[in-house]
């Protein structure tokens, strides 16, 4: 399988082209961005979750939601993965930024008929997002299988940019009387709250929670 | 001016229809996705800081920067903004999902040409995403000014969405010995980092700082 690596056009030196450091980014999250062209023609996206499993994107939801109906035809789409990490504070606006990293996927998806397959790649999505959790869960039913839609993306044309530098200000900005620096940005996961109807006896929640990365 | 708020075809108790509410988040993000169809008829899209000003999306960035360019022409785009705000732990795979905010505004930018006007949107920009910190910066030399395009987007046409519930799972599965619950997802900012060449005297960050949004 050939691997395109695209070319970033701009701030060659925030480009990334280590395919091992895409598939490390796209293993530590799990939204992305799914752009394609509606059907009248025009650029349309939606937030969706994904796993990553065996180096390939899967999406999956149900089989009336409108964009992942559409693109199941094979359409050409992109996929965008991307964090905000901090600001940058230059002593310019101009120079002032942000620390991101931002990996885009492009192809076409395709679907995963097979009924087994699909429970199979839907069990690996639910131990990508919630790592640990599948092994106490039931498993899925013909009719839930059947309601959903399952796509695959593989990773043959990419772009990866990560900034995380410090502010570039110029000579002559430098001796200004402002503060530079950079301000990070964390995710962090809060406690859990249970559900109002939650069991009795069952409130702590599952120990293999504090093991995730938001 | 005419407000379209495009159906949400999926979800629809999901779906937020009050205009105030699409501009309170707007104003409370500052990263969006910007897609857009390629000159070679492919989606292609970039995650990118935005202002919200007078109600109008502005981007902004270099003259040569490839997708800005691009949108420049006034081709059709989607403008997604969104934040993943928690994990929802339902009792099956099937239920389990995410608390999300999802804004996807439509329409054609359009470029800000005139200097003077271009250097005013500037600095709402830079008020917007660093509240306080444009009255201590230099203004944009004439240089900076050429090397920026400034693009504004009107909020005519939108979907929003919002997914904040708890998990709905099943009569039959709400017995099973599973904890249910929401994992919140919190974007918090660390403490600032001062530049390595960071003028002496100067190691306070500004304290407007302090107010910001993450």
């Amino acid at each position: 399988m050939e691997i395109v690596n695209n070319s970033v056009t701009r701030l060659r030196n925030k480009a990334v082209t280590e395919y091992p450091k895409l598939v490390e980014f796209l293993k530590h999250n799990r939204v992305g961005n799914l752009a394609f062209v509606g059907d009248d023609g025009r650029p349309n996206q939606l937030p969706i979750a994904y796993g990553l499993v065996d180096e390939k994107v899967l999406l999956h939801g149900s089989t009336a939601a409108g964009g992942l109906r559409l693109v199941a035809d094979g359409r050409a789409v992109s996929f965008g993965v991307s964090r905000t990490e901090g600001l940058v504070l230059a002593r310019s606006a101009f120079e002032s930024s942000m620390h991101y990293s931002s990996a885009v996927l492009f192809g076409n998806f395709k679907v995963i008929a097979d009924n087994a397959e699909k429970d199979l790649k839907l069990q690996a999505i639910t131990e990508f997002l919630f790592p640990g959790r599948g092994a106490e869960l039931r498993s899925n039913t013909k009719k839930e299988l059947a309601a959903t839609l399952v796509l695959e993306l593989e990773l043959t044309s990419w772009s990866f940019k990560v900034s995380d530098g410090w502010p570039e200000d110029g000579e002559s900005d430098l001796e200004l009387d402002i503060w530079a620096g950079v301000v990070p940005i964390e995710t962090k996961f809060a406690d859990p709250i249970a559900a109002p109807d939650l069991r009795a006896g069952l409130q702590s929640p599952p120990s293999y929670i504090s093991k995730w990365r938001p």
